[in-house]
């Protein structure tokens, strides 16, 4: 489930709202897990990974992570990405391209405490896709830091990122590959309305 | 179903097969639906798309769409592209950075020849994510074409891209977020192999 709130009144949230109704009544699996992409621009690469959407609130869209993971590092560098939903039991996929920033302080403080402990342990003791000589070390790690750690203390690298929708893509799969492509863009100030060829 | 023929007889080719397995015997939904993101040059943008990855031949990717398409031109400019496969089923995320490229035309002309003839026509008559004035427009030169047209005969704007891949990140979802992360990278004509922090 994602959590939502006072999401914004314009027309692609409505979509996206009617979509998700959709898809939560059809028991889509996974609900939640949204592709996030970025550009890389040391490494010159696109880089992509799922990651689980918390939030929706007006017209941000919130997940959590580690601050020195790549891809927190690809965002400052390059802000714009790319943001991908598919849920396959009502054959429907969401394209968002959005700018991406930190949450703030407050809010990645007040998301933490909220969480299991369990959690909060391994966001404390993870460094985030670094090398590591054994997954046994990770449980090490993990288990230390459950046992010896405020677990309702946010460590500073770790917290939220949102993003805000410039560009919203609905795709509904039809027989024939005749598909529906509705797409939104924002553009001084108001939302553009128009179809794409399947 | 992804028809994989004469598959690289390498590490994480081996791997990825015995996932694949696991996940058709969990009886994984949409198992072919692979996302791929690639770098718009032009626009100094990250995209992402699901496609219906078809084919993997030895170290070869393999999946078709409309050569004038956006993102055919974006893999025009920046051939490297990141591939990211979800099973839920298994709780276990592929994520793959390769280059791309088109595949030979005598491969596509054989994939073309043998598809449904109402694909066909959906591929000769839609000029893929061009703006269109109205859906029933979509519809209208379908009808036309399929009545029409040589659908055996692939246009020339229409065909394969093969990305070949030199990076594999293998994730497994584990309780508490001790997820299991095993990387592999082609590095001097070898893949070296390592597990990352989760």
């Amino acid at each position: 489930m994602i959590e939502i709130r006072n999401i914004a009144q314009d027309k692609p949230h409505e979509l996206f709202i009617k979509y998700y109704d959709e898809a939560l009544k059809a028991k889509q699996s996974s609900i939640n897990a949204i592709s996030i992409s970025s550009f890389d621009f040391e490494k010159n690469e696109v880089e992509s990974r799922f990651v689980n959407l918390k939030y929706i609130i007006e017209d941000k869209w919130i997940f959590f992570t580690n601050y020195g993971s790549p891809k927190a590092q690809a965002f400052n560098k390059h802000k714009q990405i790319c943001a991908l939903l598919f849920w396959d039991s009502i054959n429907t996929q969401i394209r968002i391209k959005g700018k991406i920033r930190r949450t703030s302080t407050s809010f990645s403080d007040k998301h933490f405490v909220g969480r299991q402990p369990e959690k909060n342990a391994l966001a404390i003791s993870s460094n985030q896709s670094r090398k590591i000589d054994s997954y046994e070390d990770v449980l090490k790690n993990f288990e230390y830091i459950k046992e010896n750690s405020d677990l309702t203390k946010r460590p500073i690298y770790w917290g939220g990122f949102e993003f805000i929708p410039y560009y919203f893509e609905f795709w509904e799969g039809k027989k024939n590959r005749l598909n529906k492509r509705e797409v939104f863009e924002y553009k001084e100030n108001d939302w553009i309305n128009f179809i794409l060829e399947p």
